[in-house]
């Protein structure tokens, strides 16, 4: 048995994200998603000194939505329409061992409170193990090939209708029509008269999709 | 105290690097740098079913060769000549909390006995905590602004006399051009005179650095 290696957070995400469900699988896909990593109180302020002079962050995170024990060396990637099975080293799937993800965020300011970044595609509360500075000269590769992943996932049209827009801010907006856009459901779910609901913004957001999209029913 | 996390390698990397010094500081910039993650007997083969799909893969590894409680949270990288203090979360220095490192390499080869990469940057041994595909939709991202590293380490001509080649591959030439014209010296070492030696692809090299250059000096 190897050597094990005790990992602490170093801080905590505080996101728009409130649950699992309807969080963007990738990061920089829902651009609206805004967070901030807050430290914890054993981190030094002085090792955020320079950061701002980068406009894209690493988050190294750990996966603690799903339990730890559950480790699946296959998985059944949404984009593949859960049908197929692939080696979980071949896919960014949660249930991995050691459960660790890693997620490309905008910069957006280092204040003394915490670094705050956009494109965010974590849920509220993750614990954060480390934060890198992205560096284009080694980590850009136009010319990678992405497997089944190749593109972004396809944007549905969302209908929101106008009297639920009353009490929400332009972000507001803009973050849950982002969101949906790219079809939080699960692979295997296709009944256009499910009603869904998912937290964003603090905010309860029922919605249903059909055939013309997603249609936002109410927001509580 | 935040909850701890403890990680338990799934492999470890057999590298060309058989010593941190001379070790190219980011991946992808010795191209001709190959090596092999090799899975611990826990690890299901089917684990990799899908992975030569794609052309880049994320090691995950573990900082090994620096102490676990030597944290810095201002660190001087070399890129700055050694002379200058950053954050440690505003560098790739291996001096962080939970010396989690990031390594996007060139996939060569999926076999029965592991996983063939290329434009490595780890050292013989490197405990290797996750291996994941790279996602060029989502990380690559030419438009970033790379800070104080914001491009490729200048690189200077290498003086490799015709006599030392002898038992050498074409292979083996590549990787010692390649790895000693990126100046492994540290920043603070500017002597012309002093001799350095380092371990590559299992050979002890002896070399110089003067105005010309790299001078390689012995091969055994």
């Amino acid at each position: 048995m190897a050597e094990q290696f005790s990992m602490q957070p170093i801080g905590f995400v505080e996101s728009c994200f409130g649950e699992k469900f309807a969080t963007p699988r990738q990061s920089g896909i829902v651009s609206s998603a805004r967070g901030r990593v807050v430290f914890t109180p054993e981190v030094d302020p002085e090792a955020c000194r320079g950061l701002e002079e980068f406009s894209h962050l690493w988050l190294v995170f750990v996966f603690d939505q799903v339990p730890e024990d559950d480790v699946r060396w296959l998985v059944r990637p949404p984009r593949l329409g859960g049908n197929e099975k692939k080696g979980v080293f071949a896919t960014r799937s949660p249930y991995r061992p050691n459960r660790i993800g890693l997620s490309l965020v905008k910069l957006e300011k280092v204040t003394p409170e915490g670094v705050e970044v956009s494109g965010l595609d974590l849920v509220d509360g993750t614990p954060i193990l480390d934060l890198k500075p992205y560096l284009p000269y080694v980590e850009s590769r136009p010319e990678a090939i992405g497997g089944f992943a190749e593109k972004s996932p396809e944007k549905l049209p969302v209908i929101f209708p106008e009297d639920l827009k009353n009490d929400l801010s332009s972000e507001e907006i803009n973050l849950i029509t982002e969101t949906l856009a790219i079809d939080p459901r699960p692979a295997y779910h296709r009944d256009p008269e499910r009603e869904y609901g998912c937290l964003l913004a603090g905010r309860n957001i029922k919605w249903r999709a059909g055939e013309d999209g997603i249609t936002i029913l109410k927001i509580t």
